[in-house]
This record gives structure tokens, C-alpha cells and sequence, in this order.
């Protein structure tokens, strides 16, 4: 597994607030950018996920550390990597950076539960396994 | 058919741009808030509308006019009337006021064409004519 | 200082997405939502803040943990309450509940730095503090 | 000057809705990507038009048709056009299409007023008149 998928996103003015920057909820679209984004640079897409394979990865938790304003038509690079893979659930790590410097403004973590349609947790389809393969964990773990 | 119906928002932070006032596209997003009230406020619910009688008021057009800016902070008054109920569609005027003052701040239009949940045009469902009767238009209208 | 601040809003069609429910990011506009208010029941207003005080909430942290969906047109219950309040930062804490039912359906903490418009950190003013007082914590402490 | 610019986006899971489709007022957001695109395919960046020139392109209306709905992760063509360009106003018209297959999606238009950093109208700065030449118009328009 690689270690971090990278995508680049240009700051919308949509995105910004009234204090100049941008707001605090869209680092988390960009997130789901940068995952969308590293699916499908792994060999996959998303979409189909949902819509063929009835796998929604549903967000069980999200966080962010914003380090340094971001501002209108800054354009961002979002560098995703995968943290934990198990058999139903997915960890990503996140972090934001001016591309013209490549400073850091952000880090953040997302988990998602992998559901069919109808919300309940399921494994992640054999076939995707490739693209996601399971990462060691301590034997005595809980989560699965 | 009354004439106005009347619902308030108070603008969110995550409304704003970095020119310190309300970003364009959320107006839209009143707009609909003024629908889905007017709907509550005749007797029925918009949601049960998809969801029982699988008919979606799907977007055809929308306009606005933008008169004076809006504020972070600032309770908005959304006025919303039907312009015009046909078979299949229906017509929205808005109006947005400061409700502190009643100063005049956007107007707007939206044309809703009634669907099924495979985008298929459709009457409106006969339980909610009473609440939307047909209105009157010239003979020889083409619009259905 | 009492222990949560309570305010409510109605679930957009705007906030949803293509899973039938609550998109995660909106999550963190209800947050600052449950802020706001729960300065205005304190006594202050939060504009005046930053424009009469030249202090701004900036967000360093956020949080949430999604336990159950929330559809469209749901209302639901914001609870906000003060974890931490230091001379330079503020801690809150949140709950999402559906109002109907009082159902836990998200929690969520966020950290703010206060800054002046140019971004540096700064005490929060002498007159905010009676709102706001400094809550205990042990002496060692580094974070100030 | 040329007839249409174009740029692509790619829709993101946020600009969904529950209907399955994109939310219509982020086509507004589209738009105004068009904008600054078109404005940096010309030759010049729109941010310091703000920042620089004290020039600030207020939106006075907005309208778009919607044509045939857009999904997630679609990519979409914003092909955008100076339609009128006045001393004091620019009027923008936009086509959106499925870049896929060149398909009609949405069309629209905008109305913008050169406003100064205090809302007051103002002329376009003369160092943005190459890039945006005025439009003919009729001798009696009292528009101006």
C-alpha cells in the first residue's frame, strides 16, 4: 500500500467565510475528496461500490486539526492515506497543504463503517480486498 | 390561496463569504425552506409527499434578484407565495425581508415540474389539490 | 455555569445527500450553531464580539462521532456546553438528539483559539469572562 | 473575445441530495467557478481584482435552467461567456454539460455590479478593460 494518494482541489469562494478564510466544515468535503480520490487512483471507483456492490462506507467519526488559515483560490493539495483496513471498517488520515509550498495547514482522520443499504454493517466486498488489504493489529482487539 | 406564507432564518456563520455577507447560491436554500413551510403551513408535509406518494417537485428554473446585502447574524424573513399551480407544475415566488425592519433584501421564482422517483413528469397526486388548486391561466397556454 | 445550552433546527433538503441522510460535514454548521446560541443565552452576542472586540473564535480543533442518521426534515436538538474555558481558549462540547425522541445521535467537541483580525492569539476580553469564566485545571498544565 | 471558456468540475458527494442528484443551488457555485476561470484564461486573477483594485463583482441576479439532473461523481463542462460587458456591470451567461458525452445539463446566467469594498458602484478599472472590452448596445439603454 502506498502511502499517501494525493488530488489537488483550488479554493472555492463558496467555500470561504465572513473572517476571510475557509469555513471549518469544508476541510471535511475535502476529505471525502481525497478518498474518492485515492479509490480510484488505487483502481476502483467509489460509485460503483455504492451502487453495484451495495457498500456504503458510512462515517463513524471525523476529525480535524486546523493549523494555519486557508484562503480563497489558494490551491490545496490533499494527501489521503489509508490508517487501518479491517474487514468492516476503513481508517483515513488526512493532510492539507498549500501546493505552492507545501506547508501544512491541517491533519485529520476520518472512520467509516462499511453498510449495505438498509445501514448495517457488513464486510467490505472480497473483491475490493486487493485495493484495501487488511493491516496487522494487536490479536486481543476489540473492533471486529 | 393565501397570499404570503412567512418562515425565518437566522444566517449561519457557514452562510458568509469572505465578502462578509450571505454567499449567492443560499438564498436558493431559503427558497426552499420557504416551500417546504408553505407546504406545513397549508396542512400537508413535503417529505411525505416523496416518500408515500412518490412525487418529487422537481427544479426547473430559478431566479433571484439580489437588492441588498445580508448579514451574519441577521434574522431573514422568507415570504412565499404560488404563483401558479398547474397539473404538473408548480410556480414559487419569494421574497426575502429583514425581519427587524422589513427592508426588502432579494426576490426570487422557482418552476417545479412533479415527478416520480424515475424523473418521470406526473400530476400532482389528487389529496393535494385541495391545498394547491389549479390556477387560472390563458386558454391557449401551451405550458402542459 | 449551567451545564448544556439547548437550541434546535429543522434538517434541510440542502444538508442531505445521496445516502437519504445528514451529510457528515453539516454536522460541524450545527456545532457553531449550538455556540452562537449558547453565547446569546448566556447574554452576549457573538458578532458584537468580533466586530466591537476584535475577538474571534477561531476553530483549531473539531470533532464528531456519528451514531445514528438523521434524515430530512427531522428537527433535532443541539446541546452545547463549555468543557474548558481558558484565558486564550475555549473547549465545547456537543450533543445531536432528535428533539421528538431525545435519541443520542451525535456528539462533538471543538477547541477555539481567540485571535484578534490578524489572526495572533489573544485573551478573551475582561468582559466576555463573567460569561465565560476560567475553569479549573491542574497546575501543570502547559496549553497556556 | 472569445466565444465560450470552459473549465471541468467534478461532483462531489456534498453537492448531492437525498433526491440522488445535485442540489440545484450549487449550480450557482459552478458558476462562479466559471467566472474566475474565464478571468484567469484572460490573463488576470479575479482575487486581486478584489484585493488589489478595491473591485469587488457583486451579484445583483442569478438565474439558471435545469435541464436533465447531474449524479455524483459526474464531470461536468462549465463553459462560460462574457455576455454584456458594461462600464459598471458584467453580465455572464453559462452552459453546463456533461463533459462525458457533451450533453446539456443547465444553462444560466448572472448579472454582476463593480461594486467598491463599501457596496458602492463603481467603474471596472481601467487595467481590466482589455480583458473585458464593452459590449455594443443600444444608444437609449438606460442602464447606465
Amino acid at each position: 500500500m502506498r502511502d499517501y494518494y494525493e488530488t489537488t482541489v483550488r479554493v472555492r469562494y463558496a467555500e470561504t467565510d465572513r473572517m476571510g478564510v475557509v469555513y471549518y466544515a469544508n476541510y471535511l468535503v475535502w476529505f471525502e475528496i481525497g478518498r474518492v480520490e485515492t479509490f480510484r487512483q488505487m483502481g476502483f471507483n467509489y460509485k460503483e461500490m455504492e451502487e453495484v456492490d451495495d457498500s456504503w462506507a458510512v462515517v463513524a467519526e471525523a476529525r480535524c486539526r486546523y493549523l494555519k488559515p486557508v484562503f480563497y483560490d489558494d490551491v490545496v493539495l490533499i494527501r489521503t492515506r489509508v490508517v487501518e483496513s479491517r474487514s468492516r471498517t476503513l481508517r483515513f488520515g488526512y493532510e492539507i497543504r498549500r501546493e505552492a509550498t507545501g506547508e501544512l495547514l491541517a491533519t485529520g482522520e476520518t472512520l467509516h463503517v462499511i453498510c449495505d443499504g438498509k445501514n448495517r454493517s457488513k464486510s467490505l466486498p472480497e473483491k475490493y480486498r486487493k485495493f484495501l488489504p487488511l493491516t496487522a493489529r494487536a490479536a486481543d482487539d476489540p473492533a471486529e
